[in-house]
């Protein structure tokens, strides 16, 4: 057997989704909503931010909440796989339009290598973390779990993957197929060609990330982040805790035919489109999973059971695009 | 940074457990169990066996079901990452005394890597697979499935993981985390030091096979393997499916303190102890995760809610040791 | 206390929702759908019909199938808490324009009083019945059960109730509480005063039937008949058993504002609605319940998690409404 | 037909069970139990006695925990169909053994009679109740719910049942059939023909109550209460809770052959046993239902799927029996 004859060995060096930044306009009410309602915990507060974390994020956070004039997402962070995979992504990275550059690193992680993908996210690589450590009263009573159950609000696990609006989707699925490796799963293709929603993991679930094209043209937006629940039965309890509470559910619960998550999307005050989702027990476990396609016409047929994708799931990205 | 300083990089070779072959002396129970209780799927027939899937496994089949005058596992295979990975496996194994050769595969996969653990279990290393084609009568409505959902019995989605009994833990452990790059993620440890349990994992599922003390000192016997569920209540439903056909009862469901598997065992006609089981939305992301240890108190306690372990979980290995 | 001051005593003659009788142009078709997908068992055949029953009705059969040449219901069966209830309400009914008559019964029940309540809706009322008796491999394990769980298709557990059409619904609902004894408590009031919908109980179950007015003005057609499903996540997985066997889904699955009840709607092959729900723990256990009166405002809200009532469940009645 | 041939028919008097007064020696201990970690609302307070009531319970309250220097059951309470009812009952257990007596009534009801069963428990029977009107903050967004859904702890729905201890089951029985009119739906018979266990019921419940056998001689003994939840997973999600929260689960979760009801027993405080459970779809609607006998035999299969009955079930009674 000689290499040369073979394809290219994929490139492991990102582990998964650390956190996002979220950027809200109202902040005591967004920061209500994630604690008393999302049953999220405040694991650290400086300047205008709070940093939350579910109940078994391994890491100290998966979510800063930062106030700002708007919504949207500030920066999404990923964690390498080694000391060495951190550099190693910033080497390839180092020259290319894409680099922004080393930063210290934030609350709960340190040394930090930023970029930018083609449509403008702001993206951080980071390897050395801060391991949650539960305070007496948060102690789980299972030591393999990183805090207790809550026991309020909806109780999401952990955070479980993001979606942006981007302008060219090729473009970011190169970036993020190249520079990152991450593999593509799942792809919509328009009749003319083009791709309008891609997919990609760096773990065996079956997605980490996915974009969304943006039909206004503006860079850099966000669509959603996504929590996941325990079980589809979750779900359905969190759909009547955000009816109860006031909360505007958007669409769901119902299953999505891509990717088969059981989903429900509500929006938070600051006006960020927030999901919660399960997958049951599907991963990708193939090295080699070769991406699903799916068509404008298998799209037309709405979700998996048949649901109608709602307008403004194609409408409501963050921030809002003013028209002058 | 100076590498030489850092820790060496995980080895990422093991790609996920694919099948494993298990040997029934009652064939035809056992078959029958398989299908229609369990709701597997006969992908082949070969000789004295019949190749079975679930639904959502991508490879053509993940239990071979072969003829014997005993139970127990013949041998189990992992899939590498890559073709280069397979190389490297065998290139770690040759000319140590866990190497067997090299074969030409079976039903299913291709060129293969054969070596024994410390304690004689039968592993199989491959790459090349072959990715299930469903017929025209069991193609799924979703395209991103391998196989349409039975409907019929109990309906597992994937093989989930193996487990062995072994008399030195300690031992397989370091060939598995040296050789094979499996990570330990948790274990027990009792109170003279020794190892009585040890769970291990290639992938982002907390476990793809765990090891239990083999009290009777006989080498490579078989504990049981298990199927994922979608959901816990899935589990519940196949408790009755299990009642009404008649199917021992082993334990459960109930909750695992360790992994904090939902978990159900029972014994197919063959004697052999199959697990069905859901993880929840638990998965083991980091790529660094510190071993949990439990000990010999702590497993006292029974599982999470309380449930003691039952007699024959400890007394029931297949096959059967013969005392003289 | 002087008993000329209080309330009547409620009538207590009705126990339950029988069985209905179901037409179907597509006979056949009909057949497989509801034995093979939806998990019926054929408890009797004769001349044009099918007797099925749902594994834990405790009656023989909970839906006769009838061959015609075209859809909707033929009858719906009550049955009555005694011989003596049967008596009175066929007394009460005497010589009213409701009374049809006696007939001696049918398959599985005997003396019965034939009724039509003032949309022309055929009513029978019995009490001789005949209990399910399993054949030896339809027998359950628990012997508190009618029928072993089938495990092929969505296993729906008993009937639950049905929903009519009919051109004026407070006529309709004043027939079922004063000659019947069922007890209105939900319904839907549009803006003018008239009533949209009702829903009317002679159990602890919320409801046993429903009214929703039928805007073509044919009186006696048909618009669903429900079976009760052990769980949500039950009603999740019939719905991939559904999508899987290319069966028409409607709508949901979704929890409805009125009743709160947790649905999903097919068309069976011959063109008639079939739901499966779930009630979660609610029960009516008020003798006095206070009706909920909804608003046409309220209504227009959607479903409880904010889906809109889809077009058909407003048009599709059975049987269609030729417009010449 | 004539009547006298046929048999009397059913008394309807009563219609479900409405709260019963639980002492306990630990009360601030107990109400924070049953507030914080059960998920209770406190609807009343008085004297040594909160008035606590489940989310979805119609009246007032469903719980009065009072404190004492014991545990146990202090009262029960039914609420009959109507006042005429009332006063029926009240006349057939006038100058019997039974008889304790009228009384005004307590916090959230009005008249009340006052007897005793044959073992000493005493039980309230009333019809006047007093709804739940939720405060402005407890609203909820379903306007056929009594109360806004809590998300905090474990959020049972309703009471469900409750079980007593007793030395003589048949002439409990008797007596409940023949002055209440309550009706046996299954029981447990001894090979010596002694009956073990009972379970009756005056709804579509399949149980309002059950008494075991009290094998200590002491007579008027409290075994549990318990509340529905809405589905199984709620109740595996109630195990994690209790467990987090430090609380004695006793058993479970796991599914009873006896009325097939999927259960998990606690502590709380105090030391009386609670327990949730969900019943799935399972109904009892026939009015002649046919007692299911229960033997000595079958009773030693342990539960639905196997489990062994743990000993402190048949031991632990309160008040604790002092032996002298």
């Amino acid at each position: 057997m000689t290499d040369n004859k073979l394809p290219p060995e994929p490139i492991m060096d990102i582990a998964h989704l650390g956190h996002l930044e979220m950027l809200t306009p109202k902040f005591d009410q967004s920061v209500r909503f994630f604690t008393e309602v999302f049953g999220l915990t405040i694991a650290a507060e400086k300047g205008d931010s709070v940093y939350l974390r579910a109940y078994d994020d391994y890491e100290r956070y998966s979510l800063k909440l930062t106030a700002s004039n708007t919504n949207g997402m500030k920066h999404v962070a990923y964690r390498t796989r080694s000391p060495q995979a951190l550099e190693r992504r910033a080497a390839a990275l180092k020259g290319t339009p894409f680099e922004i550059g080393w930063s210290d690193g934030d609350v709960g992680h340190g040394k930090t290598f930023i970029c930018k993908d083609p449509d403008g996210h702001i993206i951080e690589l980071y390897y050395d973390t801060e391991w949650y450590e539960a305070p007496p009263e948060l102690k789980p009573s299972l030591k393999n779990q990183a805090q207790r159950f809550p026991g309020r609000g909806i109780n999401p696990r952990r955070i479980d993957h993001w979606n942006g609006l981007a302008v060219n989707l090729s473009e970011c699925r190169q970036f993020f197929e190249q520079y990152l490796g991450f593999r593509l799963t799942e792809r919509i293709v328009l009749n003319d060609g083009s791709e309008a929603g891609i997919w990609l993991t760096a773990t065996n679930k079956s997605y980490d990330f996915a974009y969304t094209r943006d039909h206004t043209g503006v860079p850099g937006r966000f669509h959603h982040v996504t929590y996941a629940m325990n079980s589809r039965e979750e779900i359905l309890i969190a759909a009547d805790v955000f009816l109860e509470n006031g909360v505007h559910i958007e669409t769901g619960p119902h299953k999505h035919a891509v990717q088969q998550t059981f989903f429900l999307y509500v929006w938070e005050p600051g006006g960020n489109r927030v999901e919660v989702a399960n997958a049951g027990a599907r991963l990708v476990l193939a090295p080699d999973w070769k991406p699903i396609t799916w068509t404008e016409e298998e799209r037309k047929k709405g979700q998996a059971w048949g649901l109608k994708t709602i307008e403004t799931f194609h409408t409501h990205g963050m921030p809002a695009v003013v028209h002058k």
